[in-house]
């Protein structure tokens, strides 16, 4: 009863805020001009009060979850689609602007290059149409300013989240346990990798007979992509991030991310030159097992060294700048070598959580030194990336049709990669956890969109995919992976 | 010797690293080239590099001053003046683009405002000769455009960042003694507004005679800025910021941001109008103090009950959450009042401080649970405070004078108001303790540029004085109080 009347007050309190912080565009031109008014009239307000926002959203949708038994991350990606979309109809600037993601990058790069305002420069990045003349109508104002140096401050915010988010998981994951999953990590992969792609190849080929060999290669290259950084968080707010199943994914995420930027070299190749070069593609891939030799390398070698001497160190900030800054070192190589800059946190974690373990027993842990930063800053980025999700997109009728199939084909090529594993682990959890494309898939299609392989349909019916195998994963994952208090084997 | 041969090592290795980070720009075209072509080119990359190279130069020089025995914060100003100008006279981009601060600002603000491109915009918002083609020239290049993304992740990352410091100052501070203080406050402040401006007035009017009232005025309004970031950070990190001292100027600095206001109002509203209203005057004092008046009410009524049912919880990052979120939302309210954030951060921890004690005893405290947080983002304020150093300003000689009238009339006005404390504590160390303008100084320039009153030689003066007003206060103040372990009285 209790409960009942807090979870309603919680409510109501929720939705004032919002209408307080996010009041109708009538009323902040009124807030403005006071503001601009004001001597101190600092840029940072606008960004408080949107991480304010975000942080309480978070946590309300969070609990809501948990409640129900669901993984917190559900709750805050389902709070992200609500108040952005709702943010979006009722004309809110700053809503509406997080709520296009890498759009706004482009358009304000335009802006930068280009003689043209912010506003005109939305009309040149966007298709003609109700949606550009309204984004580029809100950028026109001081409001909509203020949005963008907002999205300028959060989005990389939650990048940097699922950096530190990945660099956690690395760090509770042991190097033996891996090398352990390897070989069925390695089959996961590559059965994730092809079976995606041919299914692709093969349900576009047979549902649209007459498009492009080029256009239907991408879009399997699209298919293939895993985000890991979904399934990551669901397994730690299940407490499942020891199982076995953890590890198998993890290992393939990995071993995806260096095959994906294979296939998106060979697909990119064959359709600007027409023929893949064995050079550039070599080249390609020996960045990447640089990067991946190169972080052994640092591990076994260059990490006992700097661990044991900083251990000596009492300093415990210092052990976290260190620990950080080593993350987001990796991160940096991992993406100069053109993999994803998680797949960098994660070395990173996976190297220095061997030697911080055995090194700084007994004192503060890195994970514990890492843990208020992470409950700070990780939910920015599934609520960032639920705000994302544009449900118009799911109202286009062509589009629906091709996305249909483009999910199921998603969802039956990863789950079938699970199938690569042994009996003793859950095959059906495994491949779930493959599931979610998240930004990388979003990468790849872009790429397509620029190529102009995708065209705009397709492109739509990718972002559902990749929307709904997000969205898909967090309750699927628990469903398959039944309660195991202990890691098994 | 070993520290010799670590220091030497240490040095060469920050030396190699920014040679790494940043290298001139012949080779960064090539650079960006290869980064262009890989797949997943995160914008999230040049951000890791920045924050690791902000992190690596303050951690080193702050060891550095900590080791001569000065505040540490001194090392981080002074790499960041130095790591600046030396990328600045190199062309290096992004410290090019992070030295120049709120100018970057404004150039984007034309940018997006203008059929302009980002580098038309620099020629725009600067005057013109080889500066601002040197900056548009970089502001034409994909670095420069990186460089602009950067500062507007840094820029407010720094801003939050002294946000946390100066609620963890207000949580290390009772209520109770800063009611002890609160005369000698008044008197400090009273008088720390007084003889700076009055100083400044008389000082102009009788060095450049031929100068109008109203620029005058204003300069005497740029004089009475305190800025309280630099005190707290020197006091807490000589481990004297439970001194009386600290408390008087902590008090003090809040009155200072309220009366400054209303100088600032009084003198705008003399060089706008001509006239001072004073209904516009009594909306901005009404607003500042229904601000206090607030924060005390939330602080009294409404705080204990929260936290009453907060600790219950024993989710402790929920605790940390709500910190955070009460020093925003209070950092954000006295903006609203056309007060400086971090008063309001001031009073959010003054206020949680005095209830979290006595509830949360035994547990992990808040302050336990910033001060990952602090060690990670508080140096990032004081590296990019010192890279905004110019130090080719210092060589225009028709400004030097000036300078040199302004910085000696800055530091005599506050060291006298020292002289309105007791006999008991340090007057000396209290006067200095106010001593820095920091950015308020700057924000009363600005709006002086703005309206046409402050000149280009005025207003680099004014930048000189904030200048050495702020790097002279870390060994002062360090020199005046001697140090003394246990609070006095």
């Amino acid at each position: 009863m209790s409960t009942e009347r807090g979870r309603f007050l919680g409510g109501v309190f929720f939705v004032g805020v919002v209408a307080l912080i996010f009041p109708p565009p009538q009323f902040l031109a009124a807030t403005e001009s006071a503001a601009a008014s004001a001597a101190h009239a600092d840029p940072v307000a606008p960004i408080l009060l949107a991480l304010m926002l975000i942080a309480l959203g978070a946590a309300l949708g969070g609990r809501w979850m948990s409640r129900l038994g669901q993984a917190a991350v559900l709750g805050e990606l389902l709070v992200g689609v609500l108040v952005a979309n709702l943010g979006f109809y009722f004309g809110q600037p700053t809503l509406t602007i997080l709520r296009e993601g890498e759009t706004i990058r482009n358009i304000t790069a335009i802006a930068f290059q280009q003689s043209v305002t912010l506003a005109q420069a939305a009309h040149l990045a966007l298709p003609p149409g109700p949606h550009a003349d309204s984004l580029a109508a809100i950028l026109a104002t001081p409001a909509g300013l203020n949005a963008v140096s907002v999205y300028g401050f959060v989005d990389p915010l939650a990048r940097i989240a699922v950096i530190v988010l990945l660099f956690l998981v690395g760090l509770e994951t042991s190097v033996s346990e891996m090398r352990q999953v390897g070989k069925a990590s390695f089959f996961v992969a590559v059965t994730g990798v092809v079976a995606p792609f041919l299914l692709g190849l093969g349900a576009m080929a047979w549902l649209t007979p007459q498009s492009s060999l080029a256009r239907d290669l991408f879009i399997g290259g699209i298919l293939t992509a895993t985000s890991v950084g979904i399934t990551a968080r669901v397994l730690r707010d299940l407490h499942q991030a020891q199982r076995t199943e953890a590890k198998i994914i993890l290992g393939a995420a990995v071993i995806d991310d260096v095959l994906g930027l294979l296939v998106l070299a060979v697909v990119s190749a064959l359709v600007v030159a027409g023929r893949v070069s064995v050079t550039d593609i070599a080249v390609i891939a020996l960045k990447a097992l640089l990067f991946l030799a190169g972080s052994i390398w640092i591990g076994l070698r260059v990490t006992p060294h700097l661990v044991k001497r900083l251990a000596r160190l009492e300093m415990k900030n210092f052990r976290l700048l260190f620990g950080l800054g080593f993350a987001f070192a990796l991160s940096w190589l991992a993406n100069w070598a053109g993999l994803a800059p998680i797949v960098g946190a994660f070395a990173a974690g996976l190297v220095l959580g061997e030697f911080f373990l055995s090194e700084m027993e007994g004192k503060h842990s890195l994970r514990e030194l890492l843990s208020p930063l992470e409950s700070l800053i990780v939910p920015v980025f599934f609520v960032l990336m639920g705000m994302q999700v544009k449900l118009e997109a799911f109202a286009e009728l062509r589009v629906i049709g091709i996305a249909a199939a483009l999910t199921g084909v998603a969802i039956a090529g990863k789950v079938v990669a699970g199938l690569a594993c042994s009996r003793k682990v859950s095959r059906l959890g495994v491949g779930i956890g493959m599931m979610p494309r998240g930004e990388v898939g979003l990468i790849f299609a872009g790429i397509g969109k620029g190529l102009g392989v995708v065209d705009d349909a397709i492109f739509s019916a990718a972002v559902i995919m990749v929307m709904i195998t997000t969205l898909l994963t967090p309750p699927l994952l628990k469903a398959a992976l039944k309660p195991q208090p202990s890691p098994a084997e």
